[in-house]
Formats: C-alpha cells, structure tokens, sequence
C-alpha cells in the first residue's frame, strides 16, 4: 500500500517500449504517422480537420495495427468515474446508470469525488494514468491537460452532463435541455399564463440551455422573457431568488426553475407569504429527481433521464475501451415533461379559456 | 481488458509462495501456529475464545512477522466498497463519508453494488480478491463465506449498517438506533401524547433497535405501545400503513415511523383524510436524510449520522488494512433527535399543560 506501486506499473510500461509487443496507443500511432495525438483522434472519431492525405495515411496505420491494440495494450479490467461532488440528489441517479452497466460487462468500477474543496484534482489524474483503466467518465468536466494525457496514454474518456463547451473531437453524452426548457415553459403558456418568471441556475451550459428553451417558448407566445433572476443550485438560493419576485404587488403567475431544488425554494416562499401552489402560483423545476413526486404538491418537472444518461456514456466509454468504432460520439438524451399538480391556469381564468 | 488478468495475479502471489519474500497473511500465522484462520483473528483482534496458551503461541508468531505483515504484503492501494442497492436518499450520505476519507489517504474506491437482482454477488468476492484491496468496507452484510474467503487472503473487512446480528470478531459501525427510537419517541410523550403509533420497518437489526427504543420511551411513560403496524420502509408502505392506522375514530394523535421516507407516506396520507400536521397529528421520522429539512412542515426527525458513520468503517477498515491494531472494533455512532415542525401537542392540549 505505498504510492511506489502506481510508479512500478509505469515503469513497465515504458520497459516494453523497444519490445515487440509494444502496446499500440494512440500516441504510437501518432509518431509512426508524423501527426499529432488530437490529429489521431480526429481520424478515429470520423472527425473533420484533418487532410485527406493524412487521414488515409493514419488510417492505414490504424488497421495495420488496429487488432493488436485491443489485445496488446495492457489495461486493468477497471473503469474510472470523476465526479466533482457527489450531489445529494442526482450522485444516486447517476451512479445506478453507471453500475448497471459496469455490472453487465463485469468491469470494476474507481470512483474518485473530487470533494468540496477539490483536493483530489491535484493527484487524481497521476493515479488514474497509473491505474491503467479501461476509460474514464467524467461527470461535468475534463480539462484540456486531462484529455491530453488520457489521450497519450490511449486511455477513451466521456463527458457527461457537459457543463462547459467542449472541442468536437471529445465524446459526451449530455440531455436535451433546451427543448426541456422549451416544453416547460409552453406547457405554462398552454395553461393561459401570461405572466412567467424564470429562476435561472448559473452559467453552466445546461442552465444556459435550458434558460434559452424558456425564452423561446415565452417568445413563441408572444411573451416578453424579461423576469429572470439568476440563482445558484440549491433550495436556498431558489427561496432567495423567489421572495423577490413573489413579495411585491405585480408579481409572476408562474414560476420555471434551473432545477427542481430550487424550485423546493419557490415551495417554501410561496408558503411564507400565504400563496398555494397550484391556485396562485404554478411551479415548473427541472430534472425530476424522486423528491419531485414526493413534495407536497407533487412537482411538475423536466425530467432528466440522468440514470439512462450515465448508462449510456458507460457504454460508450467501454466500446471506445474496447477499440470499438461507435456510430456517434456526442448525443443528448431526450428530457419529458412531467406534468403533475404544481401547475394549473393562472388565477382568474376559468378552467374552460382554455 | 480480458478476465484473464486477475486470475494472473493470483499466480504471482501463489509464485512467491516458497519464497522467502512470501506474503505473512493470517492464514501463514494460522498454519505455522497449527490453529485456524478465525481463531488467529481472535488473537488479532483481541477477543476471547482462544486459549492462554494458544493466544501466546499466536502472539508470538505475529510479533516475529509483524513489521514484515504491512510491508510486505502485495496489495493494491485501493479499498472496496460494497454496497447492496444503492438507495435514493442515503447512499450519497454514505459514499461521502468514504471518500472524504480515501481522499485523505489517497486511497482508490471501488464501488461495487449488487444491483436489484443481486446479479453481481456470483463474481463480486473472486473479483475483489483478484483486485487485493487494502480493505473492505460492506454496507449492511458481508456472508460468513464471504469474510472467511477475505480472512484467509488477509484482507481486513469492517460491516458498516449492520442487517444482521454479527459474531463478536466482526469490525462493524452501526448506529446507537435504540437509543434513537426511545428520544424520538419520548419526545411525544413529554409533548403530551398518550395515543403514540409505530409504523416499524422490516426484519432488518436496526429496525428492531428502533422499534424496541420506541416502546421502551412509550413504557417508561406508562404508555401501552402496542398500536404497531409492520411496514416495508419507502414512502409507499408509510402510506399504505398510515391510511390503517389513521381512518378510523380511534386514530393516533401521533405516528413515529421506521424512517424518513415512512414518515413521507405518514403526510400523505394525512392530506388526503384532511388531517393537519403538526395541529391534528405529529409525526417523527428516522435518518434525517436533507429531504427531512425540505418537505412541508419540515420532518421532527432522528440524525443518523450515514457520513460520519462511513467515513468512521472506513477509517477503519484502512487502519486495519495498515495492520495497525485498533483499540475498539465494534462502535455505534449517536444518533440525535431534530425537532423541526411535524411535532407539536396533541389537539386539546393547551400549550400550558406542558
């Protein structure tokens, strides 16, 4: 149990190299072609960028070696979850899809948290590259020096729930948030609201997503999109957010949340000052984790297939783990809208305007 | 990335068997002392059943090879997590606590959960030797095959929830359930209750803890604590309990429940047959899980402490992993009572008669 063993594995690898059973990464790859690591990259994952010469000449390389690099390189039967914070809400969804898939292919499976003061991120990539893993999935985030070294390392990595843009050539599996958005906030226009305020979640792509389907949606129906109070995450920064808008004279008929925490916060807000949900105010949040079905009244929501999200880039790290070409490297799963009794029409119309 | 590798470093251990560098397991000291693997764990463990004569004999043999135990023993420096399902609410709770602490030690995590159909259990112990972590953490079970097989290859174990009664060899963290039950229900009884009802959970050790702490707060006030109805322990069986409990003329002035989510279906119910929380009925739940802050009114609940609980069984596990002895093997962590807005004085009962 000494931090020397993660060096010893490296130190075999590198005594292979003038081998003939030479692992075939794509860095070897790489300098057999006289291209770059990304450049590689691109011709694998069919991308564009690369010159018709060179992707043919990378491409003979590849099928010349192509069926020894699945069986040559020396891979530990693991695979690598990185996740920022384990969230109270969504860690579970996530890690159910993950085990699923890990439990079908009988892979083990590292977790690595970073943690709430993100200790872990100065070792974690050292002792992934040590632990030699058969892909790495990444919750939310990868930086560029990651990708690099997982790259050099021949080490397939995907990006789920994407909360940054990435580069065309990095795989990810992320959720339809702005048609999410976009359905929510039509379902609140099809009720006959007119007036409609947006708590938005901070600048992650998502939320950003999800905040520009809302607009739409508003817009298509001939509504100004201008109530939106940028919020953290949790129920607090939703209770905050809702207080202002909900504890003046011209206040919004309707509320749409970043996420269904906050939408817990308007919850509580609403009750403060005497307004029931759905009579006076209707609430739409976002993910429909299970306490959605659960609060009193049962939330309408997004639902974000979060379970099936992280089954899905499971697998796709595993082929690609596997040497596997894949049909398609980036997808979005599609969101729901679930409709239960937090939204009705606004106060004063009758139920036949609609 | 093929089955074959585990089964290899299984014969690198089995290798260096004649070798003067081999592995001091506990099943060496077992065989040079003539006795048996458990009997060595008693030993270890300082726990009766063993001779004078036999323990000295023992004692001996693990002073001679005891230094050269932690060093030399070839094991990864990773540890593993077991867990049977891993729930909605508590399992981030619990996978928190051990990666606060992994991260200390910069320990790698395998996470392994059974999964709904326990599909995993065939291969999960001939993996997890293969893998030759520092430690095994078990939420909740490890079989007495499974901790014989972990015993013989040296691998130390700690059952942190405990289902089931354990033999006394066992290191477990559970938490003080009974003690628990009893301030919970207590708690109602100095609020003035006299007609206190129990939804209990399933078979499970902890649920009996709670249960026996309910009635023994229930008897102490003169109470006769036999209105209990058994109940599987999601949000669906508090309600289907309640509904037995509650529609009738002689219901409860008060509900404590098996856990949080039993305590979800309590308010369910209680909605739907117009009773008003806290002013009709008190409820008291059990965990505290971060959904027992959010409902409405928030949930008089008991803190188990999941995070501090794992974070303890693994602390554990890795000292025990270190070959360090450990002073104590068994511990309960204290559960406390939050009082929040589902408990108040049964109707008719002025505040002043408190």
């Amino acid at each position: 149990m000494s931090h020397a063993e993660p060096g010893e594995l490296i130190e075999q690898d590198q005594q292979t190299d003038g081998d003939s059973s030479r692992p075939v990464t794509i860095s070897y790859i790489a300098e057999e072609a006289g291209v770059s690591v990304p450049t590689v990259s691109k011709v694998i994952n069919g991308r564009s960028g690369v010159s018709a010469e060179t992707r043919s000449r990378v491409q003979a390389l590849i099928a010349q070696y192509g069926y020894r690099k699945s069986s040559a390189v020396p891979r530990s039967n693991m695979m690598e979850l990185v996740v920022d914070e384990l969230a109270h809400m969504w860690g579970v969804e996530i890690l159910r899809g993950v085990q699923r898939v890990v439990r079908d292919h009988r892979v083990g499976l590292v977790l690595t948290e970073f943690g709430p003061e993100h200790s872990t991120i100065r070792y974690w990539i050292d002792d992934t590259l040590a632990r030699r893993p058969a892909c790495v999935v990444s919750v939310a985030r990868l930086s560029e020096s990651e990708r690099n070294q997982l790259r050099a390392r021949g080490i397939p990595f995907v990006v789920l729930d994407p909360a940054s843009e990435l580069p065309d050539d990095v795989p990810f599996v992320g959720a339809t948030n702005w048609t999410g958005g976009r359905s929510a906030a039509r379902h609140l226009t099809e009720l006959g609201h007119r007036d409609i305020a947006v708590i938005s979640g901070p600048g992650h792509l998502f939320c950003q997503a999800r905040l520009d389907g809302y607009r739409s949606a508003m817009q298509a129906a001939g509504l100004p999109a201008d109530r939106v109070v940028p919020a953290g995450l949790t129920q607090e920064d939703g209770h905050r957010a809702a207080m202002t808008l909900l504890n003046r004279p011209d206040r919004p008929t309707a509320v749409v949340t970043g996420n269904d925490l906050q939408a817990l916060g308007v919850y509580q807000a609403a009750r403060s000052l005497g307004l029931r949900i759905p009579e006076d105010l209707s609430v739409v949040g976002f993910d429909d984790l299970p306490i959605a079905a659960m609060v009193d009244p049962p939330l309408t929501t997004v639902r974000q297939p979060l379970t099936e999200m992280a089954a899905a880039a499971t697998e796709l790290a595993l082929a690609l783990g596997r040497g596997e070409a894949t049909a398609q490297l980036g997808i979005e799963l599609a969101t729901t809208l679930t409709v239960r009794a937090s939204t009705a029409p606004p106060p004063g119309v009758p139920q036949d305007f609609l």
